[in-house]
């Protein structure tokens, strides 16, 4: 193997992103030196923030650059070292280039053990899509027993584990989801108490009245746009709404508008905060530790859309914005 | 004098209010019996909230009943006391209604002194909104030495003290008000950094960021509508708005809309969250010093529109959405 295909971003999408933002090319496998070691991509983890990353606007973290590698959370098998924190045959997760093969120092991966998880839920219960579950819930939503949660992309990767850590919390948890087979699995297998499929009801707003009689106390955010305009006319008094993700108006060329929300948040004490995973980055060891702990008590059901191939990474990317996964979507390289 | 003027909601307001939603009536003096005062009226607060407590429509506090009195802060001077708690020439405050005269048992008033400060500064940076300004910022927008805050409605009531107390705590401060003579005055006597004339301005975006160069920290949100929405293209990493008020759309007749938040917070880690003040009654005794101390120390400049004559309560309130006061509206009887 002497050369390694990558993805680079080639345009800026408009709209919903489409393979021909996308350009696949290939380049020399590096030689490592002193301290460095080579790795294999074994999971890509695909996730709808990346979008915000592709365009040139000023955010939290920079912009990809045009004609670069695009990179993401992965996780992946050291297969040569000059760094003797790390052998042959170990697995690392962290952010790392849409490669087959690439080389690092080492520096802010993590190793991972098959032993405890499989290499999946590094990249969804105990990675990055754990935490923000767990941090946005305790440092945000701060929810209560007995409190209503409602949440939003409820089968997606976040929403399935920020269900289930209301559940253990004592929540009772209302799921919005994009299917009536989403919404069976996230009572089935996800343990939410009800649920809604937003494609086939006229009426949001009479949707989350007849799924949240006693009112929404939390109201987990993963979608904004009309669902979330709902929610402002069904929010309890000192409501916390946690705006994780706007996947409905990610695509938007133009800026999203909608329902004022200042009057709903006024007469209620309500706040809504948004935040990213990176805030809480000096609790994540406290955080990896009591999901893993969840985890291991079998209280995290844990499941995965796998694509298979690296060169379906882009399309794996696309159809999260049809909401074609359940869970984390990973492709296995 | 054996009969009192009172004033009655007599039609919930469409749109502005209008004089014809009140009525002026007369009711007998009323006898008092042991344990009660007799109340004459002095100072009567008027204020945007109370518009949204002449809807029929679920919040913090239960509505107006029509054809029943309306009540406000008021001070009053007692002139009949078979309560020994209050001997007659005392002043009180409290919530009252829009009576001359008036019996109570003196439960929820507050003893106030002259010899303290000015009465009708018991209604405004002594009263509640001097702990409307204190709270939301103690508790919200916390505001740290060499952050921006951006004010609106600065001139009202709250805006005025929100300024001056983000001053004391080492902020640049920058206002929002209707007329080029309120943004001199907010400068001149308020402590204001700068400020702009919203009625003026063709983009208010670039009026924000001309007076704002390192973006919004703190947003204190009198207002809503247009300018709350300019905000938020303007607010910085971990901002906090607090949304006090709405008077911008307080009299629209549907759902105000405008820009969506949701991106804007989470791309920003940034916050909002309304309140009412009554939240922090527990901590009142401790804003009330604290602000008495300022007072004392001269550093609340403290200004009122106050308008003569019982008759005229309902003009005043309505002149508060034209924007016809700087600082406190009162009424003086």
């Amino acid at each position: 193997m002497n050369t390694t295909k990558v993805i680079l971003l080639k345009n800026r999408p408009s709209g919903k992103p489409s393979s021909s933002d996308f350009e696949f090319t290939e380049e020399q496998v590096p030689e490592i030196n002193d301290g460095e070691i080579l790795l294999e991509t074994t999971y890509v983890s695909v996730d709808p923030y990346l979008r915000g990353r592709m365009q040139d606007a000023k955010s939290y973290v920079p912009p990809f650059e045009l004609n670069k590698p695009i990179h993401s959370g992965i996780v992946a098998k050291v297969i040569a070292t000059k760094n003797d924190n790390f052998k042959e045959g170990d697995y690392v997760s962290g952010m790392l280039d849409w490669k087959e093969v690439q080389k690092s120092t080492g520096e802010e991966l993590h190793k991972v053990s098959k032993d405890n998880a499989p290499l999946p839920a590094y990249l969804g219960t105990l990675g990055m899509t754990g935490l923000t579950a767990y941090f946005g819930l305790k440092e945000i939503g701060k929810p209560k027993e007995g409190e209503t949660i409602l949440v939003s992309g409820a089968a997606g990767a976040v929403g399935s584990i920020v269900g289930q850590i209301a559940k253990i919390k004592g929540c009772r948890v209302v799921g919005v989801a994009g299917s009536d087979e989403k919404i069976e699995k996230l009572k089935k297998d996800f343990g939410y108490d009800d649920g809604f499929n937003y494609n086939t009801e006229d009426d949001l707003n009479a949707a989350i009245q007849r799924t949240c009689p006693d009112g929404v106390d939390v109201y987990w955010d993963n979608v904004g746009g009309e669902l979330s305009d709902a929610v402002f006319f069904n929010i309890n008094q000192k409501a916390r709404i946690i705006n994780c993700g706007a996947i409905a108006v990610y695509n938007d060329n133009k800026v999203p508008t909608g329902v004022s929300p200042q009057v709903f948040l006024i007469k209620n004490s309500a706040l809504m905060q948004g935040f990213i995973v990176s805030n809480y980055m000096d609790s994540f060891p406290e955080g990896v530790q009591q999901l893993s702990k969840w985890y291991g008590e079998g209280k995290l059901h844990h499941e995965d859309t796998i694509v298979e191939g690296f060169e379906n990474i882009p399309q794996a990317f696309i159809d999260l914005f049809d909401g074609k996964n359940t869970g984390k979507m990973l492709v296995k390289i």
